[in-house]
């Protein structure tokens, strides 16, 4: 990537079962919102896009592009983008390119949302839409449970202690309580996660990221643009996607993720640093299982010691999946209006000193497709 | 748009009912197919872009990018783009941004929808989610049901005939009859039309088009690539999308289309062509009227007269959507892939004598998302 992606507004909605708020309205809220932050009016957007998986059947609505320029109240284009809980990374992914082809100047991408008016087993059923139907729904699993399969091995292979896993969640838990848009404001300890629910042998309910409704979103625009607007503080300086097999069946290895590694690699080049550069990720730890790989996968922990040992880089300052919420399609929006937060001194009680590049990793699946940004203030 | 994109490789299944055809083998059939005949390798892809409404609903697959790329055994991103019926047109417009913002020299686009494996009314109501939720469907309309109320408003203010309606679908069919991968190979008369079951009053079974499995495939490349590989003969010189409200109720008309105005002026513009210029056009016909309108929005025919009069360019010569058939997510991709056969003059017995300049018409919703695209021979 030659040119940088200035980022001039973001905006998230609270996160949680928010039963008085409909899809439409995330949305709404969400959008006004950064249109606020940014200082933008409406004629300003030439294109938007959002983030979304499972719209259609958790509120029988799809073509939600449409329906986010239709609430603004414009004819610019609308795009819906899916990647499963990656949608929100690839919809960044596309309003970038959008940007960088000369069609557009400023371009808002919303990560919307609403789990929580639908049958929680239902909604099971339908996040297994993001696996292979033929080989995995079909045989009964569950994303909870083909996780557990790769905890199990993980456990087996780099001798991770069900104490070390139930950290991730301590942590996230602790990082989350001062974060007010967060779902679950609840400090815990690591018996409260060894002795939760069992939800797939050996992960509880507390290894597991909860469903939550809520949306976020940005408003990006060319360097051009930014600098003629005095707006060009913070920028996304590297942006890659990576896909790997929806089936588990057909993988080399299912204790890393070669999607998030080849996203990131491609990422730290074209932003020209190296993983300890980084001040603060926020990462996709849908399970406390996936934070573990991540962190060896984006290289911050050498392969088989993320369990044990701490990194230089604060994670998931907002919580992260497990305590801010997983309204699947904001998730990839979020992670980089949080990491903006914090680049602008602004993230409060959790603000993070000095931090001055992040790093967003978004998943959909079990490592299937991964994006991976990386933010800094300029 | 200051560049052309190439079109390098075309493909598309048979239309219709596949029973022996999975959603997996319609995308693994139209991808291989496409990459042949655009003599390329595998590792030449750079991006995916899959158009898609319905692959959660209708086969429980979302994360159709994933499973696209996963059938090709690469690791490259793959992005589902959905937008109602014209997931297949917006998809195309995020590859051509991603080649347009230099990201990728060669990209796949694949449109695919498997419709016939559910009962009908689950699909009626499912495809409903491209109108507005809370103001259309839960009001009980259907889309028949809502083009009817347009057909009606268009018959009190142009005096449109029954019979003039009926002609839209006799000439798709006599048109598709010669297209191999046409779904319906039937000639009709008017009164078969006029004659054939109420679906919503004053629309018959025959003013809609079917609903059907298939997919199709393009390949496209930047200039730069398509040159030195000597494969520049036929490209997009113009494109466009846009948007109007998802609900009828907010339209300042029901009989023209905002969003096709739009869509159609800019990528006219960005080509250099007036409408006189175009020699073939295949729109957007789901249902008889909505090609009447077409015709009058692309400024083909002046407003009220596209229902008895006939135009110099041929339209829809491979039958349309009323005879080669409606894959939602497909057509955006076939239209573009028809024309291409047309500009190749390898459209065989439906092949248009002298066809050099085309324009692609797709249609989400009831003129709620509209995306343009005019292809010609260098």
């Amino acid at each position: 990537m030659n040119k940088h992606i200035a980022i001039l507004g973001i905006s998230c909605t609270k996160f949680g079962e928010l039963w008085n708020q409909s899809l439409t309205d995330l949305i709404a809220q969400a959008q006004f919102q950064a249109l606020d932050d940014a200082q933008l009016l409406l004629k300003d957007l030439n294109a938007l896009f959002v983030g979304n998986m499972c719209g259609e059947l958790f509120s029988g609505q799809s073509h939600l592009g449409a329906l986010a320029t239709d609430i603004l109240g414009v004819n610019i284009p609308g795009t819906r983008i899916e990647a499963a809980c990656a949608s929100g990374g690839m919809a960044l992914s596309c309003a970038i390119n959008s940007i960088l082809s000369g069609q557009s100047d400023v371009v808002m991408v919303t990560g919307v949302e609403k789990m929580t008016d639908v049958d929680p087993a239902y909604a099971a059923t339908a996040l297994m839409g993001a696996s292979s139907f033929d080989h995995e729904h079909m045989s009964g699993a569950t994303f909870p449970a083909l996780f557990a399969l790769v905890t199990r091995l993980y456990e087996k292979r780099y001798g991770l202690l069900p104490e070390d896993r139930a950290q991730v969640s301590v942590q996230n838990h602790i990082n989350g309580l001062t974060n007010p848009n967060a779902h679950i404001h609840k400090k815990i300890i690591i018996n409260d996660v060894l002795k939760s629910p069992t939800v797939a042998s050996p992960l509880t309910l507390l290894d597991c990221s909860p469903m939550s409704d809520g949306a976020a979103c940005i408003i990006l625009s060319s360097q051009d643009f930014a600098q003629k607007h005095k707006r060009d503080g913070i920028a996304i300086v590297g942006h890659a996607s990576a896909t790997d097999t929806l089936a588990l069946g057909q993988r080399e290895s299912l204790t890393e993720f070669k999607a998030t590694q080849l996203a990131s690699q491609c990422a730290y080049k074209q932003a020209g640093i190296t993983p300890d550069m980084l001040d603060i990720v926020e990462l996709h730890d849908a399970f406390s299982t996936a934070q573990i790989i991540a962190l060896e996968d984006l290289a911050l922990c050498p392969r088989g010691h993320a369990g044990k040992s701490s990194t230089r880089q604060i994670i998931n300052p907002s919580g992260g999946l497990k305590s801010r919420g997983h309204p699947v399609g904001a998730t990839g929006v979020v992670q980089v209006v949080e990491l903006v937060r914090q680049l602008r001194n602004n993230a409060g009680p959790y603000q993070v000193h000095n931090a001055r590049i992040g790093l967003a990793h978004n998943m959909g699946g079990v490592g299937t497709t991964v994006t991976v940004y990386i933010i800094r203030s300029l």
